[in-house]
């Protein structure tokens, strides 16, 4: 195992700031470019990250280590940035994320005060019992696969103008994630 | 086609400040994870994109500007970055990632004063005939190929620790790009 909980911390606090240098000030062709009908654009990967935040990573570790093993977590629905407020600017929802996110990496030291607490167990609706130490990685790798998901929707749209060098480009040749 | 050379210098602006937010400050054990024998950590792979910016971007436009189709490119190592100064500090590479980019985009707006500017052919050793198009949409489409791949790299080290969320995490859930 690898996770430790400050290099986790590390890499929570920087999404924020990494999508901001990338996004900000974007041209709307890069910002609504998508891979196709039922495919995020790059603002709704951010919303989508708001709404994780909001419901998914620290009220389910408060969730964990209130309820234990006993009562699984509610559900969430993946999708439900795509309803509400999916139209605000992207420096808005960039700016909602970075206050969110720096929120919840504070509550994340705070419920998480000792290693044992890494340990604890709970109930995982389709997995069954999972560790708060998996949630926390979890909230890490998703972020990681986001920022992979803006960048390969943005190269996308250079898929046919980069000619023969699609050969060489790794980004533009493979499965779908 | 989608390319169009604002959009695109947009997008190569943004690289350097984006690396900077995600690399810089970051613990040695992200910075020097890879994904087995053989691949780079995060740091080589700016390593790899200064020496992009040295020995194939602006080179290879200038040279296709220059000599047309009657010369091909020389040929370029995409190896070289792991030889020489792979070994300096990850603040002192983006910096130096951040100066040379700067550099190479204020040279592209000389060098493409127009849109017939990127219609230019030159001869590529693999490809035969390629488009400065082709080649500043090559050179958006690797930053971003590359961002992707340090992000991949990263989560590659919570493949064990997410447990049973690897099933929702597609950046650990395909082949390699």
């Amino acid at each position: 195992m690898n996770f430790r909980l400050e290099q986790a911390i590390e890499m929570l606090e920087r999404t924020p700031a990494t999508l901001e240098a990338l996004l900000s000030g974007l041209s709307e062709d890069w910002l609504s470019c998508n891979e196709g009908e039922g495919t995020w654009n790059a603002s709704e990967v951010v919303a989508h990250l708001i709404e994780g935040e909001r419901t998914n990573w620290i009220p389910r570790l408060e969730w964990l280590l209130r309820e234990g093993e006993g009562k699984p977590f509610p559900p969430f629905d993946r999708y439900s940035h795509l309803n509400g407020a999916a139209d605000a600017s992207i420096d808005r929802k960039l700016r909602e994320f970075r206050e969110i996110r720096l929120q919840n990496t504070a509550k994340l030291k705070e419920l998480i005060d000792s290693e044992e607490r890494l340990e604890a167990l709970g109930t995982h609706p389709a997995f069954g019992a999972v560790k708060a130490r998996e949630l926390a990685s979890t909230w890490v790798a998703h972020d990681l696969t986001h920022i992979a998901q803006i960048v390969r929707v943005m190269a996308e749209r250079y898929r046919e103008d980069v000619g023969p060098w699609i050969a060489y480009l790794g980004i533009l040749n493979k499965e779908r994630q």
